[in-house]
């Protein structure tokens, strides 16, 4: 039921290597999957975490390179194939649907199920979806082409109702809903109010999830993902490589602890590493860097699985 | 310097499971790299067979099915990374360039490569590849698109010169590689005539790889096979699934058998196994039936390297 965990089906870079496939990753909020990313290959994570196809209802894409969403016509195609019904739905910055509805068209036609795309403009932070419990909102990154990172966050959870007290007052049952929403109590009879503390404790805290890749070191999103339980931050390259990061529009491991401790986080993962890092030492290496200054991180890794 | 072998990176079907991956193919040919298909996930095929990605000069697609072409563009994003140069000639029916070309646009701007598209009708036989030893022809084949496949034919080779026979008669060695070629060799002096067969022994057979894929039983194919040393033929679909296979334009694998006993070809490698084929007593099954028909039959499996 209350369900929040980040699977990791690909954090490695550009180039696949036998080490890391493109990025992609599900997020599953109380059995609602949504796809993050979806790289070549992403499939074939699926498989391997036992991740149902069909339970995915909403796609969200960082931003265009290929190593982001070169999956995405396999997985909509294979979705069909399973005869999906219903909706899915692709966030994205615009020119997506100018860019995949054309090969939908040609790769996978007479689909089952609708295909909707919803775009956003990766340059402000805005709700791209919302349900009962969870809201889903965008991060301006700073990466060579439009993107954004998305901060799934859990909404206030109800208070505890303290259900002894509530009896012994002989509050009717159908007042909990709106107490345990903040509501204060007033007696019928004698008009007494109780105020909401005493008749509820604190909610148990919502929980948050920040994904941010690529994106080069960017102290304006620290705002944004201020003090959300789980952040996966890019981390492309070493502290050696600083400068190529910076030009290529990437962060290093050090950077990623940075962002992480500024914005008070509860844990970083760090992901999307070079071609180049072809060794769990050179991985290590990164992580070491990191944890010099934000101790509370560890590398992402394919089927890797982190409850939030 | 006579390599001539296939490597089969993927032969599964449309739906990508963790026992195989979409379609595709290497085959190397003195030295000279064809990828033949490019399904998704074709960049981790090369890296497991360490095959080295820059040497692939051509890209043979034999239908713009996904599972045997949307590995294309970040295959060609990889090749732009690498800083690649000179020319990738993609030989593929004509909607390919529509389809593709758009896609290297966006997702791989300024390539250091030249990418060009040699259209073929796949209707129809045609060469669509020659060089000094090596020709390459369409193969009609039926499915439910426009599909062809590919017939690698090594032109003859020269005939074997009996080298102590020709120095016995004095033969100058510029005339060697006319008669090597089949020439006789008159006497300058006493205007005698010796017959090329008094000169030079057989050549060594030359050899050829038929590629079939994605097709229906259809003997319209065996005159252009006919004698070929190796064919992949696939065999989507067991015997009990005859009808299925029919309906959806792919073939058994006793089908495949019976086009190779008719076309009266070496050995026969099958492939494109339905994702229902869970289990490799299954596989052993499709195997077992069709080597009842043609006994030199064996299963293609990823990572396959097969001397022609």
């Amino acid at each position: 039921m209350d369900c929040f965990k980040v699977t990791i089906l690909g954090c490695g870079s550009a180039k696949p290597t036998l080490r890391h496939s493109p990025t992609a990753q599900i997020v599953n909020f109380r059995g609602n999957l949504f796809m993050v990313d979806c790289g070549e290959g992403v499939q074939i994570g699926l498989a391997r975490n036992r991740v149902p196809f069909g339970r995915i209802g909403h796609i969200l894409l960082s931003h265009l390179h290929g190593d982001h969403c070169l999956g995405l016509v396999g997985f909509i195609s294979t979705l069909g194939l399973g005869q999906r019904t219903g909706e899915i739905v692709i966030h994205a910055q615009e020119d997506a649907e100018r860019i995949f509805q054309p090969l939908f068209d040609y790769f996978c036609p007479n689909l089952s199920m609708k295909v909707t795309f919803q775009s956003f403009d990766p340059q402000q932070s805005e709700v791209i979806y919302e349900d009962d419990s969870l809201l889903i909102k965008t991060i301006p990154l700073h990466h060579r082409v439009p993107t954004a990172g998305f901060l799934f966050q859990e909404k206030p959870r109800d208070r505890h109702l303290l259900i002894e007290k509530c009896e012994e007052l002989g509050i009717p049952f159908a007042y909990f809903r709106g107490i345990k929403k903040g509501n204060d109590w007033t007696h019928p009879q004698t008009g007494e109010v109780f105020a909401n503390e005493v008749l509820t404790s604190e909610a148990t805290p919502s929980k948050s999830y920040a994904f941010c890749s690529d994106t080069m070191y960017a102290e304006s999103i620290v705002p944004i993902i201020k003090g959300c339980d789980l952040l996966y931050h890019e981390a492309t390259y070493g502290d050696a490589d600083k400068v190529k990061a910076y030009q290529r529009g990437h962060s290093t491991s050090v950077e990623a602890a940075t962002i992480a401790r500024k914005a008070e986080v509860g844990r970083l993962v760090i992901g999307h590493y070079s071609s180049q890092i072809m060794m769990s030492e050179q991985e290590e290496s990164l992580l070491s860097e990191a944890q010099a200054v934000f101790p509370n991180t560890m590398l992402g890794k394919e089927q890797m699985v982190i409850d939030v």
